[in-house]
């Protein structure tokens, strides 16, 4: 079975290569996938916000792993969620919640089971300590209430949402790759059967969508439905983050007519 | 079989993270490989070199992706080349000209044939919804022509020439390693049957060459033939990019004498 | 059988992806894991301390190869070493000290038996023709005597001692992680016992130990000992080395009682 990682533990480090060992050991045949592991530190959105993009693309059944988790050691629970067919394991403070909009929940249960744990179990590094023998051990087909007791509920975050009037939209930079494309929480649907006159972020004007990066000149912006779904501010052949200055949380104003 | 990934990602995202559960949603065996997703944002030539020096030492048959594609979703058409047993993907664009050279080319396909598409197919991440799949199934042995018409040439880049009088090759800095290193255009066999009495670099000028990074002192300046076989300019124990101010496409001047 | 892979090559180049692609020619069931490609360049006081603290992690036989090989193609010999089970090879410089304090140390063997090594053989790239194609015989079941003459001792580094006075201990920081984390070398053991009672790093004091990061204000700073057991300087929610100005090398001093 797949396991996927997704944490903000970067590249310099060992702690992922670790995670994988002790999976490894438990369940030799895993098929270990890194999501990413760039993460900017201790962003629990930008976390959920990957993995409501990325986990559909991978085959049912499947375990994710996400380790965002500013804390831990402390108050709050390591927990796996059952839904539509998959595991998801990490931290119990958000990190799942966008990528399980819509899907059917299972039972979510507390990692208070600590025989699955690795001894002696550190407080700074849940990752290697719980959440990777659990994953390890789901994979293989231990069910998920052997591992701790039933929750009633998980701790559930929540986009900014778009303000929507008849002929404009208001919304907001929410994530920006590594391209420097800025992604908006305007999605395809808000769009859907308008006619989009005019995307506006700061000093930035721009004449209705593309189709692509390629439809505009090399170096001039443009506003396009990305691959996530998402409105999208880019350049072609450039980077609108550095081109425009913009920032997380930055307005962006959509002109719509019906 | 090997699926090689090459990409501009990086790694903040999980794009390649995605590609890799579409690929394994198709062929759950694949062994994957990721050779870089460092490239430089949109530098086709980089990519070009990179693999011109990477995908010999997979065995055969592999499956080769790359995608450094500025131009995606728009004119440039997606494509796989055979060739000397391995299958090469990626934006038509250049990507594989400097790989390629060499070996015996058989069919370039155009992938139009959208079955082996994901759907949406979207405008922007060619490698998640055309390059991934068409990569799983081409491994798990889909003809080359099932993915479309034949095209009859494929894009061709070519490296800047070396420039070569009796006693003098004059050449330039082509690429730069993650340690500074300064690869130039020069090959072993430029040098070959000659003696090297000098390379000059700017205000730096290096006597003869050296068999390896520890031939000279620490801190000092070295030209050695390298992994890729191209005369590099190193410092030892150091970082000649840092050092001598160099850049991509400075002139590098070696005195030869018969 | 596993084989890691732990280099100072970074990620923007493809040099770990040619080492894998060598491996999986010889050995296509290989299980590659990646510790870190991040150490920094040329760092092998950060790759030895890496390793000491990732290793136990694996089941064993493993095989962990290491690339930080500032002499490659010098003087330094590379070499593998088998201890407690598992084989350790890289260039002899130290790399494999730490980790293997405390193991029973079986043979070492210089890697000269050529046969192993990929031809031409670079003096740049020892992890490509030389580390790699070892590693992926060694995890075939080829003795570790086929490889070249046994060596009676491999090079050794030492971490810097902590001075241990009735009231006092002092330290210094010997690794700093991706989140800004300030290890030192005071180790779990030396406070065992003792009431820690000030921990204090240039003008930052930090009283007693936390038992996690969360345990004290965002924004504040807190000592722990974390997941490697050693005594860690941290910023809950936060980056101690951005907010206290340390570097490597840094004294530490903790006040304790009996």
């Amino acid at each position: 079975m797949i396991i996927t990682l997704t944490t903000d533990f970067g590249y310099t480090d060992s702690f992922v290569g670790i995670m994988k060992g002790v999976i490894y050991g438990i369940n030799p045949h895993a098929t270990i996938v890194d999501l990413t592991h760039g993460v900017p530190a201790q962003d629990v959105l930008a976390a959920a916000l990957i993995l409501r993009h990325s986990v559909q693309y991978f085959s049912r059944p499947a375990v994710h792993v996400g380790v965002v988790d500013p804390g831990v050691g402390g108050a709050r629970k390591p927990i796996v969620i059952e839904a539509g067919g998959d595991f998801f394991i990490g931290p119990d403070n958000g990190l799942w919640s966008l990528a399980l909009a819509g899907r059917e929940i299972g039972r979510s249960v507390h990692l208070s089971q600590d025989d699955f744990h690795l001894k002696p179990t550190s407080t700074t590094f849940h990752g290697r300590d719980i959440f990777a023998p659990v994953s390890a051990h789901l994979a293989l087909g231990v069910p998920a209430d052997a591992f701790g007791e039933t929750l009633s509920s998980f701790v559930r975050i929540d986009l900014p949402a778009v303000r929507k009037q008849p002929n404009e939209l208001i919304g907001e930079i929410i994530y920006i790759d590594g391209f420097g494309n800025l992604f908006t929480n305007i999605e395809a649907a808000d769009l859907t059967g308008k006619h989009t006159l005019e995307v506006r972020l700061g000093a930035t004007t721009i004449s209705g969508l593309s189709s692509n990066y390629a439809a505009v000149a090399s170096g001039a912006c443009t506003a396009l439905v990305n691959s996530w779904g998402l409105l999208e501010i880019a350049v072609n052949h450039g980077d609108a983050q550095r081109q425009t200055g913009a920032a997380l949380g930055d307005r962006v104003y959509v002109k719509v007519s019906a």
